[in-house]
C-alpha cells in the first residue's frame, strides 16, 4: 500500500460514516495540506456511492484541521445513471472542518475532443527546483517531490514578479503513479502563487473545487497555477494538472485569504 | 422591485427553510438559467445567515429543473466571525434539483490590492450583436441584455472557431442596476462556450461554482468566458466577470455536459 492510499484510507463505521486519520506527513508546517483533505473525503464519497473516480469536488473549509483522528460523514444525495452526488463532511473533535459536495462517476475519458492547447512548456524536472525551502520545513515535500520552474520559483527570486503565476512538476516520491484521487493534492501542492508578489505567510483556503478531467498516466505532473486578483485579503488561485501525455486532467480553483505571516 | 428581485424572491416558511417561484423568464427553452438558480438558493442562504454577499456559491445540479413552485432548505453549517457558511438545497416537486454550499459575508473590498491585467479589450456595446437568435426564442435574453462580440458570437459564423472563447456584454433589459447576487446569473447568461467550435443544443450543467470577487458598479457588466477541453462528452466553462470601470467582480466556472440536440 503506498503512502498515499494508507494516508487517505477510510474504514466504513458502525452506523455508517468513515473513520480516518489526518496523517501528519501531508501539512505545511502542521496545517494539512487542503488538497489532501479533499482526497480523504473524496475516497470516502466514493466507497459511499460505490464509484470509481471523483468528477467534481467542491470543498469549503470551516475551521482549521489537524492531524489525528476525523470523521467522514456521507450523505449521497443523488444517485443517478453516470453520475452519483455526495455530500461529505470531514469532522475532527466533533466539529465539521471541512464540508464538500462530490459528483462521482465511473467513466472519464482518456482521449480529448478538443483541446485549447498543450500544456505550456517549463524546464524538464531535472532542470527545476526541488527539496526543502530555506526558511521552513514542510512535512508535505518529504511525501511529494515538487519541482518549481526556476522563473517561477518564489523563494529564489530577490524581487516581486509582476505575474502572480508559479508552475513545476509534482510526483509522489515513494514512486506510486498517480490516480484521480491524488489530483486534488497535485492540484494544491505547489506554494501560494501569491508568494510570487511578495505577499507571504500561510495562506487558508476557503473553499476549493477540483474538476477531475482524465485518468493520469504514469509519471510526472505538470501544474500551472495563476492569480486574477487579490481584494480586501482575498485572492484567487487556479490551477491546471497535465499528466505526462500533456493531457489536461484537473482544473482547479481556490479563494484563500493572504497570509498573515 | 425589481424583475430580478421579484423573480429571485424567498419568503421564510413556518417550520424553517423558504418559499420560492421559479419564474418562467429567466429559462432557455424552458430550462431556468443555472445562474439564475444560484441567484435563488443564494438569496435564501444570505436570509437564513444574515449575511449581506455571497462570497462563493458552489452548486451542484441534480435534476432537471421547472419553472413554477420551489423549496429552499437551509442549514448553517459554520457561523464564523467573518463568514457563514450555508448548505443550501433547491427543491421541486420534494425532490432535490440543486444542491449547494455557499459561503456568506459582508465586506467584499471594493478596491484591488493586486490584478494580474485589465479585462481583454471588446467592442463597445453598441457594437455587438444583441437580440434574439434567429433559430430560437429565449426566455432569458427579454429579461437580461446580452451583447456579443461579433467576432466570438457562434451564431454569426460559417464555420467553428478554432478557440473556445465568447466575450460580450450583459446588463437587466428592466435598468436595474446589478448586485452581488446578479452575478452568478451574468456569469452563466452567455451561450455555452461550446458552441464556438460547432458543438450546439442545450448543454446541461452538472457543477457551477461562482466567486464573488466585488460589488459591481453600476452599468454594464463584461463576461469573458473560455473552454480548454471537451472530452468524454464533458466540457468545463470559465467566466470572468468584470464590472463598468474594468474590475473583476465575479470568476466562475462550470462543468457541463456537450449537448445533445
Amino acid at each position: 500500500m503506498s503512502d498515499f492510499a494508507r494516508a487517505t484510507a477510510v474504514t466504513a463505521r458502525d452506523g455508517g460514516g468513515f473513520d480516518a486519520t489526518i496523517d501528519d506527513g501531508w501539512s505545511i508546517g502542521g496545517r494539512p495540506n487542503g488538497g489532501y483533505l479533499l482526497a480523504v473525503v473524496a475516497r470516502a464519497a466514493l466507497t459511499a456511492a460505490d464509484r470509481a473516480h471523483p468528477l467534481v469536488i467542491s470543498g469549503h473549509f470551516l475551521r482549521p484541521p489537524s492531524g489525528g483522528p476525523a470523521r467522514v460523514r456521507t450523505e449521497t444525495v443523488k444517485s443517478g445513471r453516470t453520475i452519483s452526488t455526495v455530500r461529505a463532511t470531514l469532522l475532527q473533535h466533533d466539529e465539521a472542518v471541512l464540508d464538500t459536495l462530490i459528483a462521482c462517476g465511473d467513466a472519464i475519458e482518456a482521449e480529448p475532443d478538443w483541446v485549447a492547447g498543450p500544456p505550456p512548456p517549463i524546464p524538464a524536472p531535472e532542470e527545476c527546483l526541488g527539496g526543502q525551502p530555506k526558511d521552513q520545513y514542510i512535512e508535505l515535500l518529504d511525501r511529494v517531490d515538487v519541482r518549481l520552474d526556476p522563473d517561477t520559483a518564489p523563494f529564489r527570486r530577490s524581487r516581486p514578479s509582476r505575474t502572480a503565476q508559479m508552475s513545476g512538476w509534482v510526483r509522489f516520491h515513494d514512486g506510486t503513479e498517480p490516480d484521480t484521487l491524488a489530483l486534488p493534492l497535485v492540484a494544491d501542492a505547489l506554494p501560494p502563487t501569491v508568494f510570487t508578489i511578495g505577499m507571504r505567510g500561510w495562506a487558508p483556503t476557503v473553499e476549493l473545487t477540483v474538476l477531475i478531467r482524465g485518468v493520469p498516466s504514469p509519471g510526472w505532473l505538470q501544474c500551472v497555477a495563476s492569480t486574477k486578483l487579490v481584494a480586501g485579503g482575498w485572492f484567487d488561485e487556479e490551477a491546471d494538472v497535465y499528466d505526462s501525455r500533456g493531457q489536461l486532467v484537473a482544473q482547479s480553483r481556490q479563494l484563500a485569504l493572504v497570509g498573515r505571516g
